[in-house]
This record gives C-alpha cells, structure tokens and sequence, in this order.
C-alpha cells in the first residue's frame, strides 16, 4: 500500500525523517510531497523546490531508507481547496492513505474518501521547521536538528545567508 | 430594472434575505453574486460555491421570493481590481444599480458609471455571517439566524463538523 | 436525482431545449453548466457567459419547464483536464449522473465514478450551433433553429453584427 | 487628444513606423501597446517584450519623433476577451481613441465605447511583419523592410540565428 | 550601462525622484519599473499602473530629466520569486546593474549574477509613500512630497477621493 | 555532473530508455523532467503526471538502471518561454547540461549559459510516441515498443480504453 505524506520541508529535518520512518512501519511506499513548492526566497519558504528535494532525497538516504520506498514529487499551492486532492492525484501514483495532522489536509482528503492518519511525531516536527529558521537568523546552532548531510547542503548553497538576507528590512 | 447584489454567504442567513427583499422592492430582479465562488474549506469561507448556490435558492423559496425574480451566479475572485468590473459584466445578465455596503465594491462600480445604492441593513448582515460561523465553532445555537431550509442543508452536508475541523491547529 | 448537462451554447437552441426535455423525463432537476464561460467575441465562441445564460433562462420558459427544475451555473474552461471534474463539482449542487456526448466530458466523468449517459439529439445539436453560426455570418435564415425569445435576445444585443464583424478579416 | 495603437511589432517595421506617423497627424500623443508581450521564441513571436520596446525606441528616434509624442507599454494576452479593454485601461494613460484593423481589436473597443479608427496601411504591415519573419528563416533580404537602428538591434541580439534555430524540426 | 529601479510609486513622489536622479550620476540610461503593476484601489496601491506611469513621466519632466535617459515599464507581480528576475529581463531592455534597497529585490537579483547598489535615500522613500498616502486620508497637507505635476494629476483624476472611499468600513 | 533530460512520456518507451541510458554515459546524474504535467485525457496526452513517473520508474528499473542514478520531476507547462529555463531552475537539483533534440528547450537553455546537447536516437523516439498512441488507438500492437513493465502498467489503468474512448467524435 502506497500512502501520502505532505509538508514544506523548510527545510528537511529529523522531525520529517521520523515521520517517513513511521510510515513506512505501516504502508509499503510514501510519496513526499514537496508543497508549496512554487514559493521560495521569503522567510518562511527560504529553498527552492529543486534544493528541498536534494535535502529530503540526502536525509533519507542518511537515514538508512531505501530509494525504492519512497518517491518525491513538487506540487505547487493552488489555493483552491475544492481542487486541490483533485491536483494532488494527477500528480501522485496512486495511493490509498495520507498521513498528516495538517487540519486543512486532513479535511480535504477525508471528504474525498481516503484514509488519513496522524503521525506522532508532527507536532515536533511543525516547531522544528520554524525553530531551525530562527536559530539559523539569529547565527544560533541549528545543524543537530536536521540530518548532516543537509546541513552540508544548505551551507553549500549559502542557505542562511540567503535567508539572513532576506530578513533584512528597508530601514537597516 | 435589474439590480446586482455582490456577497459571499458564508452561510446565506437571514440579514442576505432581509437585502434581497429591499432590492426587489426599487427593482424588477436581482443578480445575486456568489462573490470568492473559488473559495472553500476555510475558517472564513468554509462552504463551496455549490453549496452557497442551494442556500441562496433554498432560503429565497422559503422567503416567499419567485424564482424569477433573482439570479444566482458564481464569480470567483481575480484580485486585480481594476479588471473586476468587467469580469462581473461578463458573467451577468445587463444591469444597472448595484447595491452594496462594501467600500471596494462600491468605488469600483461608481468608477465605472453604475448606480451603487447601500442596503440598510447590511452592517448587520455582515455582523450576521462571522457570529454565525463563531457560534458554529463555539457549539453555540445559530440555527434562528438563518432560514430553516438553509439550517437543515448546512446540517445534511455536515457543514458544523467541516468547520470544526479546519479550526483545530497542528499543536492539538 | 440531480442531473448534469454541459454545453457552451454558442447560441442556445432548439437542440438543446430538447436534451434539457429529454433529461428531465428521466431526473428530476437539471445543472446546466454554460461551459467554456469566460470566452466570448470569438466565432467559435461570440456571447459572454452572461449573455448565453439570458438565452438560457429564456428559451426555456418559452419551452414550458418550471423554473425549480434547472440551474444555469456558468464554470471557466481550465484546460487541466484532471482537475476539472472537481472544478464542475465545487461550482454546483451535488448531483449523480451527467448527460452528455462528448467524449472528453464522458471520459472524464466515468473515472470519477458518475453515471454518464448520451442525448439522443445531441449529434444534431452540435451540428445545429455550428450551422446557426454558419448562417449568421452568410445572412441566411437561422431563426427557426433557436426559441423565438433566443431570437429576439440576439437581435436586442446586436449579436449577428457581432459576428460579422469578428469574421472580417485584416486585410479586408 | 491621446490614441491607442496595439501591435504584436515582431519584428518593428516601417509599415509600424508609418502607421505611428499616421496616427500623429490627428491626435496629440500615441500609445503604443506591445501585445502578446510574454510570448517570445516561437517562429510568430521570436523577440521578447524587452526586446521588441527597444526596437520601437530606435525606430521611432530614427523617424524623427519626438520621445514626447509616445508611450511604449508592454501588455500580454490575457485570452480572456471580455475583460481584455480593462486590463488595457488599467496599464496606460487614459486615451479616446483606437487605431486598429485588427477586426476583434475594434469590435472590443467599439463595445466599450471608444471611438475606433482604420490605419491606412495596416494591412501591408501585417503582410510586411510574416513576409520580414520568412526572408530571415530564408536568408533572404529583409533589412530594407525596417529601419536601420532596428536592423542594427536584431543583429546585435543574434536575432535571425534566433529565429532560424526554432525552425529546425526534431527530426532534422 | 544601463540600471534598473524598481518601486511601487504608490504615488511618485520627491524620494523617488531623488533615487532617479542619483542612479543616473553612475548610469547612462534607467529603467523604471512600475512593480505590483496589476494592483490598484487598494489602501496600499490605490492607483493604476497606468496612473503611476503618468505621474513618472510627468515628475521625471518638472525634475528636469531628459526622456531618454529613462524607461518606464510596468510589470506585475507573479509572486513566484524564483521566476520574477526572469520576468523582469523578459520586459526590459538588457541593463548590468540594480538598484535597490529592498532585501528581497536585492537577493533574487544578487543571486542571478547582478551588480545590486544600494540607494541613499530609499529609506527616507519608503517612509514617504506610507507618509503620503496617511496624509491623504487624514486631510493633511501631502502636496509638498511630491513634484508639483503629480499632485496636479492625483487631483485631476480624483486621486484622493478614491482613496478615502476605500478606507471606509463596511460598518460605518 | 548533472544533466537534465525532458519529454513528455506519453508513454515512456523504448527509444527514452535508450536516451537516458546515452545520457548516463556522459553524466553522473540524470533529472527527468515529465513535461506538460499539467496535461492529460488527450490523443497526444492521454496519461497523468502520476502515472507517467510511474511508467518511467518501472521502465528504468527494468533497465536495470539504478535509482541513485535518476531523477523524475514534473513540470507543468508554463507557455511563457522567457521564463521557462528558472522555472526549470526552481524545481530541481543543479544541473550543467541539458540532453535534447527539442528547437526551442535547446535555444532557451543556450541562451541561459547550459550546455546542451542531441541525443543520438531521440528522433527515432519521438516517433515511436506518437505510434505506440496510433497503435493503440487502431488495436495494433504496441507492447513490444515499451519495457514490459510500463505495457503491464498501461494495462492496469486501462489506458488504452482511455485513449480509444478519447478518439470518440461527437457524431460517433
């Protein structure tokens, strides 16, 4: 059985492993959904579909997961919720369960009749993301909260100084 | 004549009846807008424009208004203001006067040569369709503040649980 | 049981009055979904949503059926051909069969698991709105091919000159 | 007074040049509105917006108009006819008149009320912009067709390579 | 060598002149761009982009600016950062450098291999647009921030009245 | 090194098994890029993005090509060239060059500063796609032109009564 697991992955941190980790406890395959994925260069969104994509491919990898188990597919925010299980299915194989504790997410796919499970660990994992983004502002550590290899990569894409950048206002 | 009345009805309640009534008595028929029809699945705008179309003509019947009386039509947001007019005009049977209490909406068709006319009783309209949605959320009783016809679509398309779902929060 | 019915009704005619008939012998309310809804001044295309729903509501009164027995919901042609299914959805009452002969639309429809049957005359109906068209821009007799209130409603918008002008040709 | 005179100006000619010089013999100031202005690098539309602004600038300075007398405005297609005048209002100075004779061009702006003006010359410019593409793709003479300063431009931009590699077919 | 500048002008005021006029003590030519250019009758962006243009030309004039020192180029906001720098090339003239002192802007242009200056005064021109349209609402004198031609512009098109009607509330 | 490989895969077949085997000759790496994502239900489109990956991950296992080794990432059709190559960009890992036989994907990413080069045996595939969906529509045999992992597949999702029932005219 193949099952979703959507986030924004901004960026891809142990939190997220866990969660792809514990699906896979339960289903076969997982589809990652990289979300959002148009959106890039602002302070919640920093990375670019392209760099998230290297971060998870990287992070699982580093976690020991199979490539075989898992695929990883951008899809943009449509910000039509009445068609966007419908925009998520066109781009996906096909898949019987998701797993999120995402409200929106969660509703959208109950009505349209799948399966949807919470993972443990996501609320942890929703505090990281925005935590990760705060220490690497504010030049605190943040490299032990995400796998090392991703923290080579944002490093080597000069990813905290693009967002330490980018919070940088018009009055400075 | 015909008149255009422009809202969201999310729900359709008793203040958007009261509105329709006084259009009807300065005109023959009225093009009611179902404004954001994009929208869904939100705190704000929880219902479908489907799902706002059966209230309106639902509630309308209940209200004793015929059917050929009034128009209900879906237009979704575009959000480049200075071309809104023209997709309202594009979507609609000719009209002349417009009746609203919203700024934006008022300049926009006054630029463009229509009557705009307030409808007295809209600051209450608009109170009316938060404090129903609030009480929804809050399990408070709402149904005296729409039409009975409305109350009971709401309640078959499990409209209260929808809305209780999309305000839960990731940390719940 | 609610019915779907889609066209673009590039004029509304007398084809279309009978699969609107034939439909309702079989349900008990018809959705009649002007697709196609934001083209217009094009020779495949000349009426505005707006203006095509005017025919609409006419040529059916002139036809006899009651008002509580169809809807006229306008919806945009996507051309995301997996996600308009869920578009068609968002943008009308629920319904459970889908009246059509087009192949895309039956295709379309039968994955996402609704009962879809064929018109009897709806072969000839499309032949009848290209024809129409044909005849306006050649000043041949198209009049008895649409309801007499269609007639009047074209001629009222001047919508023959329309045409005309748009098959005039730059180097004319 | 001021007029509006739209083009797709692939590449600018001396029929666009004439046609500019016409037009400011009866009115005040022109504006010039690039069309299709985000198309580029297909064989009707090899040059970019940027692009073809410039060539409208040296054309007209090498015609000996005075920079006051015109405004250069990108617009793109919206393929959404009935709200296509708006979006042209919405991006330049207000303007009385149209110069055009392109048939759904006028149509538009007789619509929205305009007053609608032939171009003596158009259609020899229509014919010189397919007939200037084709002699690029064939080698052939093309740069008496415009004006010197705009020849030097397509030349600098590598323009004709441009246009000649989009016609090699894939199986060449 | 050209420079790029891009600002809202919401409206064109003596900051921005100033900015102009810095910037062409390093560079031969400007490019204006009118930026969030399918915005207006907002609080924040009440004119047109094709007000804005107007008022450009009109206060880069009074301030004494030959016209063909600069461009003037409206362009919308496709909010896709990755994409925008890419946009913008698409509508403009080839230029080398940009200025700009807002963080955003600054990053995406760094990042696509741009020279990026800072401009001295741009604080104080952020301020002053803010300022300026407070000053409107409030009845204050705002004449004196802006060149003398586009105040008589914002009062010949009704400028203020436009955006004092759209900060009034739905309760008032 | 990276490169970039980019079709449409309806269906992937034989001829672009070959291609990224070629590719994979030259480069460490190769993104896939599932072009016109967006589309699908059509003669020349009849697949999802969804079931496409699928197709190209079966395909490429069969190939015995390992997982490490490939990419596969939609991209929806943007039909605005000038920023096609950073929409590209934003939506996958770093890449140097570009395998193509395509006029205007080799034209824009020269343009963009990428090596591009032909892949030996891409006209033959381009061939073969639009055979294999001859083929099929006509009850010939195709299976042989595609892995037998992707014949399986098609045959699963009924794709090729997909595609016939698309065939189907109105006047059938």
């Amino acid at each position: 059985m193949r099952g979703l697991y959507i986030g924004r992955f901004q960026p891809f941190h142990l939190g997220h492993l866990h969660a792809v980790k514990y699906a896979l406890e339960k289903i076969d395959e997982v589809i990652i959904v990289v979300g959002s994925a148009q959106h890039s260069h602002t302070l919640d969104n920093p990375f670019t579909a392209g760099e998230r994509m290297v971060m998870i491919r990287e992070g699982l990898k580093e976690g020991g997961i199979p490539m075989s188990k898992f695929w990883i597919i951008p899809i943009r925010d449509l910000n039509v919720h009445m068609m966007w299980v419908s925009e998520v299915k066109g781009y996906t194989p096909e898949f019987e369960r998701v797993y999120s504790n995402e409200p929106l997410t969660r509703r959208l796919f109950l009505e349209a009749g799948y399966q949807v499970e919470s993972i443990p660990f996501k609320k942890r994992s929703r505090y990281l993301a925005t935590e990760i983004r705060r220490r690497m502002v504010h030049g605190e550590n943040w490299n032990d909260l995400v796998p090392s290899s991703v923290a080579q990569f944002i490093e080597q894409i000069n990813g905290v100084e693009r967002l330490i950048d980018l919070t940088k206002t018009d009055n400075g």
